[in-house]
């Protein structure tokens, strides 16, 4: 995603603390104590202008989310979003990179992760970023419950046709697939604006639920 | 696919036993011997018309291919094919069901396992009938080699959806998948009637390759 600098962006983070969480090392391994409840932790890798994270926030107040990303400029637009819609207790920001996971949660702390419209690094070369790639699986695998489920969205072809393969090889099941999301749309589907402005195109948008798979005795 | 009724096919059959093998149960465990030669077998269920299993056995002549179709009047045209081009050695056509595979294969006589735009079976209560279906692929690791691949291409977008999760729940691997075969065209596809058709349309034509999994002690 394209960047434009804000030189205001870090005043705003730093006077929205109860939106954009100040010290996420200190919440890892407890992140029921922030949010001040047991409800399932639901968490975004790239939330990036937070409609997806916002809009499943407010459907499923029983659940907690956290938008993962990495720019100021771009957690400012999601924190507009989340005060916007009357800042719900169930959902967090954290200014972090999605490759450190490990250092803000503890296995078991996520109970479901999503990946949405991530970048497709079409290039051969730089296999490594997608973040279907196995080291990222592993990433989330060591964050996650046992036998915990990532769902991912994308537009980009090449993509879901890497990752369908990346997880099928690290062993994870593929629960659920669609080939085009929005011929069949479900009623529950949160929308990300990238996915309104390619399924307003015509172009299919390409959805999977995937599992690890705990090793049996 | 809808068959016409030919009545003059008994005779055309009974006449080109060196296409039409009249005795499959007679080779169980031992068609090497049929083809004179320790060359892999690769089969085709559903060969239809058999453009692919003809074009395939041009194409490899050190593999030996075996095209199955259940109806006498579309197996006809396949063998008529067979001979238009010239009746290579490698390839040989049986008129028998699918779901009968084990009477005339035993464990590890087959190396591959084709399936090309198998019907869908659209409605969910003839799950069942899909060629991908659980209960059809426990049959194909019944006679493929340990670790065997079943390649698999349709124009269908629930058949393809459907395969993917049945075979990642059986435990296959997918090792490539692609979502717009003909946007790619590997140099090595051979087409079959039913894809020329298809993909003349501008429709997606799906591929996948998956292996069956040997499991570790």
């Amino acid at each position: 995603m394209r960047v434009r600098h804000k030189p205001w962006a870090g005043d705003f983070i730093q006077s929205h603390p109860e939106i954009i969480e100040p010290n996420p090392e200190s919440h890892k391994g407890k992140w029921n104590e922030l949010f001040g409840n047991d409800n399932p932790l639901h968490i975004e890798v790239g939330s990036g202008k937070g409609q997806f994270i916002t809009g499943m926030a407010l459907q499923n107040p029983n659940i907690n989310y956290i938008g993962i990303e990495l720019f100021d400029s771009v957690i400012v637009k999601a924190a507009e979003k989340v005060i916007e819609v009357g800042t719900p207790k169930n959902v967090r920001l954290l200014i972090v990179n999605g490759a450190d996971l490990e250092k803000y949660f503890a296995k078991n702390d996520v109970d479901r992760l999503y990946l949405n419209f991530s970048d497709p690094w079409p290039k051969s070369r730089h296999a490594k970023r997608r973040l279907t790639h196995e080291n990222f699986l592993k990433l989330y695998e060591a964050v996650l419950i046992d036998n915990g489920e990532v769902h991912f969205k994308t537009d980009n072809r090449g993509l879901f046709e890497f990752s369908l393969v990346s997880m099928s090889h690290y062993g994870m099941k593929l629960n659920y697939v669609s080939l085009d999301l929005h011929a069949e749309m479900p009623e529950d589907n949160v929308m990300t604006e990238y996915e309104e402005k390619f399924s307003s195109k015509g172009q299919p948008i390409y959805r999977l639920e995937s599992q690890f798979q705990t090793m049996k005795d």
